[in-house]
């Protein structure tokens, strides 16, 4: 029997330019080609690019979605899971990873960052908040490489 | 493109006799043969018969869990979801779900029940609770057919 | 010191005719002569009622809403709390209160009902589901007098 | 008739030196002096020094919990809520507080803060993270007189 996947979330806001697209798809990519599974909100901007990422390298990718509607989930999402719960399924994204990867860096992101370091989960960064605790990375290879390990 | 599949959702309380289980293995088998994903609250008794009865039709599992820890579902759940979120995680399932199948007649699945046809989805029971409102089938063959047609 | 009040919850439809607000207000205006504290759902309907009926016997009403401002609430409300959570919040309403009563009888109090049952809590019926394990009453008078007693 | 009151939300850690919960205590009890309702998280440190505070000022206390018992509430609480939502009970105080004060700097205030500066609520901050959007100030008189401006 296969060891199970490890589960990696991708966290960053609903809009994004497209510098930070092509981070986050590259970060999806790589989560992919390791293996693990991407978890993620489901939504646009990071979350939609992570998604993208990974499907084209055929990983797996669940959206954890703040609305009552599995149609509310990007293209690029497998397995879609429509909470109902508005923000607070941000911390079943949080809950469901064994680490996280922040892209970019809004309240919402600030918000993960915090519930993630008090759940003793590990989070490395990529252009995000300067908090301690958060493991900062400078590319998205270095990213994922430090999720893996 | 194939169309995106249906998502069944199978409720019921978290332990079962064997009968109980056989039913709720039955429903699993053949939702996974219909090409339906199976989502349920990922843990025991109900959940865990139709995870296994899935699985041995090689379907695809999703258990949203109460607790903080995906290592809780049981050993037939392909992606686990842990949302820290006790029995709120119920109305994820509901709202994830296209249809729900009934098996059995707990409090909690009464509460799931009545939740399920607020938001108007289609509840199919199965020696259930006799609510107005429920479609009531006999076998696990016949719960599966109403549910996917 | 005083003995801490009991919390009773109200549990009903955001709508309702006359007669089912006129027997929600009076359970209302009795939870408050009976000192304890009315806890609700903080809508229209049967949770206007009670706690019109309540304010009109100055008692206190907690209001547990499903938005996010705590401005939809009804305004008999004392201290609203916003969730956020949409129906997520029914769940706050049943563990906040030492016991319930139920009006009538949608869906959403169906699952209220459930829920209630599965956690051991008392509840009281008028006009409601016929659901093994609920204390069917025939008056707002009684109704409350058995949810004091 | 009255203006509706002010609900001011305090958000720190459970545990608390002495110098946190003096900072804490008048924080409380001028919150409870401007006859603003105070909101928190209902458990120890820095929320119970607060509520303690306001009622020695005749406050009104609104405790926001985590579990499922109004018994986890700190004997300063005059309105319980229990919530069986675990960490998702702090998107509730953020939402239910027109303004928030944060006292000291855990993970789980920063993920608070980050909550509610997406939400666009006024973060009055003392001795706590040092992230742009808080308003910070230097004393629990400036902190409550910023947030009942």
């Amino acid at each position: 029997m296969s060891k199970p996947p490890r589960y990696i979330g991708v966290i960053g806001q609903g809009e994004s330019d497209a510098e930070m697209a092509a981070v986050a798809g590259e970060v999806g990519r790589r989560i992919a080609e390791s293996g693990a599974v991407l978890v993620c909100g489901g939504m646009g901007g990071v979350m939609e690019a992570a998604c993208r990422g990974a499907k084209s390298a055929r990983g797996l990718t669940v959206g954890i979605l703040p609305g009552s509607d599995r149609a509310g989930a990007n293209e690029y999402v497998d397995v879609a899971v429509a909470t109902g719960l508005n923000e607070a399924r941000n911390l079943a994204i949080i809950r469901t990873s064994d680490v996280l990867i922040a892209v970019g860096g809004s309240y919402g992101t600030l918000s993960e960052i915090g519930f993630a370091l008090k759940m003793g989960k590990r989070v490395i960064g990529l252009d995000t908040w300067d908090i301690n605790g958060i493991v900062q990375a400078k590319t998205a290879v270095e990213a994922v490489r430090l999720a893996t390990e």
